[in-house]
């Protein structure tokens, strides 16, 4: 997991064809995560996975409701979102997946992601009650997640926008232990480049929905474009 | 730190002799921690930090309020209350923490606490608006600290009455990475002792004010008592 560079992020409540599915996930990218804002069930996952269960790359569920929890992913990724007002996503959905899947967290299948969401337009700032934050609350998250609350993942979340270049930098700055995932607004293999040097993760969603042949060509040594 | 197998809790609200000030730090305890559920301010810690520096003994400051930060500690606890219902208790107070003394943090000299505070009647339970946990709650707690959420201290806070030696037991098998601190109730040396097999650092607090021979002897090879 350290090693990926890239991953797509599929929406279960979204439609993907056979062939679109097919050609994500034999891109080339490092993991195919499976999460989205609203419209999550056990039975939209459950679809997705059998679908993508047959290709040979690393799956992940993204956890955003105890619900939809499908078994047979590689690895369960459980958010926590630093900026919510609500404890309940900060903690609360851990600690609950701590008492029903408590086995899994040995196997270290379970990972938890300290999330910043950013766009104040998203649906998930606005599902999770995040408050705004300005650029020092940014980086005082990063440090708290790398040095005080030393969670795995720091997940710079801008959610169909892409982010400040020289912020994304700052955060980098910010990170060495903590693995950085950066999500949001990424629509052309140049964003992508560009952010090479230091995300270590990229996170490329919405796109694959919009247009599918750009997306593809934001997979690091991609050969299309 | 991960040494120490028994700590002394002052009050900087709370009135000790110079007398009883110099057992306590020449008792033999790892670490005298320096904090309180109420009326903690910049002041009173300044006058406790006063009378302790001169001696050599490991000095904490349990960070309750971030106006009452007196500088010169040897280490800084932040507690985050696993069990608020509010946010704030968990993450915010850290968050500012960063934002304030973000230098700090990479000497390493801030630690993070995940707190449990299960005796209801506690101020500290009171004070950060915690919900009641049962038995499995508390586990989960422990198992989250130990595995998702990786501080390096779980402490289980009964706060003024002794915690079930059963369930003390049960959640030192859940932690190995995890400090395990244990406060709440010691008042002998008897239940010092049956705490040290299973607890990593026992915290006597109360009984200090109350009888100080006593709270001397709960410190490990005490030759007193």
């Amino acid at each position: 997991m350290k090693q990926w560079k890239h991953a797509f992020k599929l929406d279960p409540n979204k439609y993907l064809s056979e062939e679109g599915i097919r050609a994500v996930c034999e891109s080339g990218t490092d993991a195919v995560i499976v999460g989205g804002s609203d419209g999550v069930t056990f039975d939209n996952v459950w679809e997705l996975f059998e679908k993508i269960e047959p290709y040979d790359v690393p799956l992940v569920l993204e956890v955003s409701d105890m619900e939809a929890v499908v078994p047979g992913f590689d690895y369960y990724f459980v958010p926590s979102v630093l900026n919510s007002k609500d404890k309940t996503w900060v903690l609360d959905m851990q600690h609950q997946a701590m008492k029903t899947y408590g086995d899994m967290v040995e196997e270290q299948l379970i990972v938890s992601e300290g999330y910043c969401i950013v766009n104040e337009e998203a649906k998930a700032f606005q599902k999770t009650n995040c408050f705004p934050v300005t650029e020092e609350d940014i980086l005082a998250y990063a440090r708290l997640v790398e040095h005080l609350f030393p969670l795995p993942i720091f997940y710079l979340e801008y959610s169909g926008k892409m982010g400040d270049e020289a912020l994304i930098r700052k955060v980098s700055e910010e990170l060495s232990r903590t693995q950085f995932f950066y999500g949001g607004g990424i629509q052309s293999k140049e964003e992508a480049e560009a952010l090479e040097g230091f995300v270590d993760t990229m996170v490329v969603g919405n796109i694959i929905y919009e247009d599918l042949e750009t997306a593809l060509q934001t997979v690091p040594g991609s050969k299309k474009g």
